[in-house]
């Protein structure tokens, strides 16, 4: 808020170099928006202002910045600088960083860490991306069972300081295996005298380190905390991971899902910062794929082509029969896709899912059947246009092929994505445009197959 | 995870009426696994367990249901017992009920609240169901200035209890302006005697209560909060709106925008809930304006009805053609809609969007283009299928026909996202399969334009 007001001010000072009057406004204003006018300012001015900032605000907007501007910095800002900025950034921010900066680079940054630091870099990074334990910090409050909810204050405000959050304090006990935990709250309410142990504050939840990140969602949208506590295999406290890294997960997430869904592969930058010769890279793969899919309409037309030459008005419903498809089939496989995504449907509900949808397709089959049977009657009736004598077997051509198209479009949009899972792919590579390239290429199968059928003898 | 291990055993306890063994029991679990047991069991039993549980937890557990047993609760749990749990829900959850049952129930249950409680009620449900103010809760607590530190933590102690949270304390003003937020952890770590107003715990973030809640999981992106207070035009401190709360909004309104782009509407309950018919007035709507859409592509293509019947050969392309049309618009939109909802993307960006698709377009057409055209001359020189003497000159146009289409996708699904925004329309509203039935229509028209153009005379 204060942020977007004093915007061209700032800029106006870091314009000018007056690096005083900067270092006595940035303190009101949070990171994140110093941030913002950072991605704003051409390099040059943004590694200038990175020197003059407190060190402590440096880290906390350094943090705050897009992979790409972050990785300017790394070289345009003097190593020592980078060295205490990386120092001090939190372990889950890093590990983000380093994540997805090239492998050469996470390498030469590793080393100019202190040891200790080194240590939790590395162990952090040794999760699969993946996986819960990459968004965890090792920085937080551990209690003893046996602490008085006054000693336990004491000791929030002995080691309190650097600390991820206060929000919650873990109570963990000799073997290092995490018991419980309390938050702070109930412990300022708590009669000094307890033992931490005895509180109860509420039922410990923790993950494990190597839960998916999806179903890390999940559990936060189920529990409603504020953070989890990580353990491993054997209860072992490992780390905390907090709220705000799960909403970004969760917006990630639904991203990829999205793009996948529209068939381009999942752009890691915002739209704007993709450049020209990546954003094609992007789309032409499944564009290409799917265009040789779809190359095979053109194979399976060209073994109708008597038909068509008999009854060219069999072309002109071509169209219409395949979107509808294609239609019906986008619709299912998003409602899928996103139903697996939330852990809503499992995939051993495919029986009642396919059953759903078999009735759900019959149903809409038969609806737009009807409708494109009055299309094609109606238009006879009203000297639109001139199918012929045998006006109501086109009509009902038509109507059969787009019964059956409708289903099959449902039926290939429910069972692919559920397929997918069960085979441990990501059900939203089944895009909606691949679901209509299935349904287009079986729509014309269907479609000639229908009118040789009912219209031989007659216009075949 | 401890919900899961004993939801047999609980079930057991429940079925045969062992209550006393149950309410032992359920102390240990997190409400919201107690919530999934109560999903599971018929009706009648879940009821049975709420009349059971102590009164805080059976609270927490129907704060935790979906709201279609929610409702069944309402029904079937006496009048007594359903107002001490409403009196006893946290605002914002209670308002999040009231917003969805059916008016009417609403009004009954609003009656059964005591004065305050009404009263904030009301006056929640007084926001619109998209704004900020509708997640709020007026539970927090509310710091002087000119308290000190050791003050303010004796205040926390007082009315600290039944909060919503008591991870940040806000400070306010003697005309209940919003001055400063500061931390539990800080007011914890701070000296005794430092007021509060002096402790500068981090910069000030608040959120209006008429933000619109897509740009609320913006904000909480942006600044890494547990919590952000909400305030009038006037600075007047309103309530507090919890990271939680804003997980769930996130998620719902991605689900809502894949819904949309997968043109169906948006199912408010999950797959397997949502009714046989409900399910169909959900689909066959889109379905069906769609359907009508495409049928112009029947009377499009029946005014070509002299070319086709000349050159059938030119029918047998009309899927690949249309289709790669609408795959690249769909992409297109994909993109273009999911970075408008996460404000990456501007309608003033438009003209930057337009040149980026334009080019992209052009360059994705020309590829596509260019297989298109070596699909044709391979096929004749490997004597797959016979085109005729023309086959170079129907190369070409299937080559031209693609380079439109596809340009002509990646500009309507770019633009037409950007234009509903324009006009605080929906962008998602463009679903792909919209975006597919506008480019199909197009499509023939292009296909049947180059033909007539480049094969008068020979074929035509």
């Amino acid at each position: 808020m204060l942020g977007a007001l004093l915007q061209p001010e700032l800029k106006e000072m870091i314009v000018n170099g007056r690096w005083d009057e900067l270092r006595g406004a940035v303190s009101a204003l949070d990171p994140a928006d110093l941030a913002e006018i950072v991605i704003d300012l051409p390099p040059d001015s943004g590694a200038a202002v990175f020197r003059v900032l407190p060190r402590r605000i440096a880290t906390h907007v350094f943090s705050q910045l897009p992979v790409q501007h972050q990785e300017e910095l790394i070289h345009s800002v003097s190593s020592e600088h980078m060295r205490e900025i990386l120092t001090h950034m939190t372990p889950d921010d890093r590990t983000q960083l380093f994540g997805e900066l090239p492998a050469e680079m996470t390498r030469r940054l590793l080393e100019a860490l202190p040891a200790n630091e080194l240590k939790t870099a590395r162990e952090l990074l040794g999760y699969s991306s993946e996986a819960a334990g990459r968004y965890m910090t090792p920085r937080y409050v551990a209690l003893r069972p046996e602490m008085t909810a006054a000693e336990a204050l004491e000791r929030v405000r002995r080691v309190g300081r650097g600390q991820e959050t206060l929000h919650t304090l873990y109570i963990v006990d000799g073997d290092g295996r995490l018991v419980e935990d309390v938050r702070l709250g109930s412990l300022v309410l708590a009669e000094p005298t307890v033992p931490v142990g005895e509180l109860h504050d509420r039922p410990l939840v923790a993950v494990q380190a190597h839960t998916p990140r999806e179903q890390l969602v999940q559990e936060f949208q189920k529990y409603d905390r504020f953070s989890l506590p990580v353990i491993d295999d054997d209860g072992q406290m490992l780390g905390i991971i907090t709220t705000d890294d799960v909403l970004d997960v969760a917006t990630e997430e639904a991203t990829e899902d999205m793009h996948k869904m529209g068939a381009t592969g999942a752009l890691e930058e915002p739209y704007l910062h993709v450049g020209f010769s990546a954003m094609i890279r992007k789309r032409a793969g499944w564009l290409s794929v799917l265009f040789l899919g779809e190359m095979l309409t053109a194979s399976v037309m060209s073994s109708f082509e008597d038909q068509i030459a008999r009854a060219v008005v069999l072309a002109m419903f071509i169209p219409l029969i395949i979107s509808s498809g294609g239609n019906s089939g986008s619709q299912t496989a998003t409602l899928i896709v996103r139903s697996l995504a939330l852990g809503e449907l499992r995939t051993r509900d495919w029986i009642r899912v396919f059953l759903r949808e078999f009735s759900t397709g019959t149903a809409l089959g038969a609806w737009l059947g009807v409708i494109g049977f009055l299309r094609v009657v109606v238009w006879q009736w009203l000297h639109l246009f001139d199918y012929g004598p045998h006006y109501l077997l086109i009509g009902a051509v038509v109507c059969i092929s787009l019964m059956g198209v409708v289903m099959f479009g449902t039926l290939a949009g429910s069972m692919l994505p559920m397929a997918l899972q069960r085979l441990r792919l990501d059900p939203a590579t089944s895009s909606t445009p691949f679901v209509a390239t299935l349904v287009d290429v079986t729509g014309v199968v269907v479609y000639f197959g229908a009118a040789t059928l009912l219209l031989r003898g007659t216009l075949l």
